[in-house]
């Protein structure tokens, strides 16, 4: 039997499991030019949750909402157990968007440029397999063109990046360091501060949760701020802003605080007198966008991943029926680095 | 006698008068290497309004406060009428941030990239040499690059320009159509909008104090706008937001419905869904950063000035005394385009 995570309900504020339910049944077999794929890891993503917002109480501002009882999209890696696709052999490993499920069918079509279709063909040596959906995948896209082509540091560079200890930022923090500046990590807990100062090797961590900002980072940011990737925003992006250096940019990568909010009743970022006054450049960034020059970025991360260059912090769980309990942990900061699911093991053998 | 306009204390909200005093002082004569300016034309802009603030309550945002009591600084065209300078003759006609007074002592010294310091020649023959302070000055300098090198739109991109009938908006408006756009103007009267979109070209036009401007926006821009340039900030801004396209640029050149307050008691735009979920850029213009390519711009708006694809909409003062009030007006958007006031006659006969 195939095991899907459905959306049960719209969440109101932080989701609970019962907004989701575990959907049994049976496994498919592929038809002409389809394959059947066996998850091995599934990807959590804050962005699920900007897809789970009610669409009448919303509108369409990222993404269209998931429709109410349907399989929740998501990137997984898996391994080909039988195909009808002369492409596609049994062993072969890949990533593609096919849905928090055990099993699914796929044909191989879709262009990775479009946000729902297509694939990657991952090395089946890969181990963890779940690189391929954190730094090697979508994440460690985000974390490099976001930083290197909006943010574009200079060594030297200071850089402040919001959820540091978190999928996108560990990533990105360390990308930084690899370009010579100095990097400053916002996150929710004193063992976060320690394991990014420590492990990550950033250069300072402000705890959000018990420090106060503007005297956290005047400390920690004595030069100003050049680049500050933000995945958070509310009250610590606006406190970020007060300490842009001239010139300086934000990149918006989310707002992960106010994602239970329609826009209309966020806590009012008030960038413009500092975009003035500062020449400012305020940018979003959705990694999809760059997903023609993947090809360029996966050597360079690999290259560091393999070198030691780059840390993989990974929050891995165990089993479809988690996913629920592992998406809110993930929301509500609970995670250290990429949240995944095992929900299978890896190829034996190959 | 040399009258000046002094700073006589902070202004509270909306200035009045009384904020202003106008101080009678002798004509100073030209030291060696001095010569002695006659002021022409002053120029009265939104950025002094950002440079009255009390610096106790708003800290440095945006250049020096004015110190209370001193010159207000500003730019003059202005002719030398005596010279100890072998590089400045009598009737010779210039440009400088000599402050609001008559006369002026200066030495030709300085650089154009400073904010407070340099000076450009200006053509004698020019007519109104109040050009040189407006289309031909930083007011046309800010248009040009904040629309061009910011905003960058293309030959159907649609323009939104907030005080469409100002100083900068109304020159941006016209370079926007000179650059194949659909331009629409935000402006405060139905006579404005007359204006803008008669005499200007625009191809349409918002009343904000009448309208609705959620569906006057869907109805003036149909696809959207491409490029926000914005003067004002405020509900306006946050109204254009909603109605930007994916990876569309706002240029904040001033938010004057907020320069009265501190930032953290502005409204509270709250951009960064948009930002995010649009992959807009928005960034901070400030016209000095641009002063070593204004003999870039230069000869082509004097070009499209002098071929009537640009018209320079002013709005002439008479005599120092009316300093304050002709300020006041342009604050509270009485004013269509460039506020100028003339102090002295042209020089005569050449």
């Amino acid at each position: 039997m195939n095991k899907q995570v459905r959306l049960a309900r719209y969440p109101v504020g932080i989701p609970t499991e019962a907004d989701f339910t575990i959907v049994e049944s049976p496994i498919l077999e592929p038809g002409p030019g389809e394959f059947l794929v066996r998850a091995i890891f599934l990807s959590l993503d804050p962005w699920h949750r900007l897809r789970m917002r009610d669409p009448a109480l919303f509108g369409r501002q990222y993404g269209k909402s998931i429709e109410v009882g349907s399989l929740i999209p998501g990137a997984m890696v898996g391994e080909v157990v039988r195909s009808q696709n002369s492409g596609f052999r049994p062993g072969d490993v890949i990533e593609s968007k096919l849905g928090w499920q055990q099993y699914a069918i796929y044909d191989g079509s879709g262009d990775r440029s479009d946000d729902a279709k297509g694939f990657s063909r991952v090395d089946p040596s890969l181990r963890p397999l779940s690189l391929a959906l954190g730094v090697l995948g979508r994440t460690g896209m985000t974390a490099y063109f976001s930083l290197l082509d909006i943010g574009r540091p200079q060594p030297g560079s200071t850089v402040l990046v919001t959820s540091a200890a978190g999928a996108t930022g560990s990533i990105a923090g360390q990308i930084a360091k690899i370009a010579g500046c100095r990097v400053v990590g916002v996150v929710g807990s004193a063992a976060k501060a320690t394991a990014i100062m420590g492990e990550l090797g950033f250069d300072a961590a402000i705890d959000y949760r018990t420090e106060d900002l503007d005297a956290a980072l005047a400390r920690s940011c004595p030069a100003g701020i050049d680049v500050f990737l933000d995945m958070v925003g509310g009250p610590i992006a606006e406190a970020a802003l007060k300490h842009m250096n001239d010139f300086a940019r934000c990149v918006i990568i989310g707002n992960i605080a106010e994602y239970d909010q329609p826009i209309d009743r966020y806590l009012g970022l008030k960038p413009q007198g500092y975009i003035l006054a500062k020449r400012l450049r305020m940018e979003g960034f959705v990694v999809h966008d760059y997903a023609w020059r993947y090809a360029q970025a996966l050597p360079i991360l690999r290259r560091w991943l393999n070198e030691g260059r780059i840390k993989a912090l990974e929050q891995v769980s165990n089993g479809i029926a988690d996913v629920p309990k592992a998406f809110i942990a993930m929301l509500t900061g609970e995670n250290y680095g990429k949240a995944v699911v095992r929900v299978g093991p890896d190829p034996a053998g190959r």
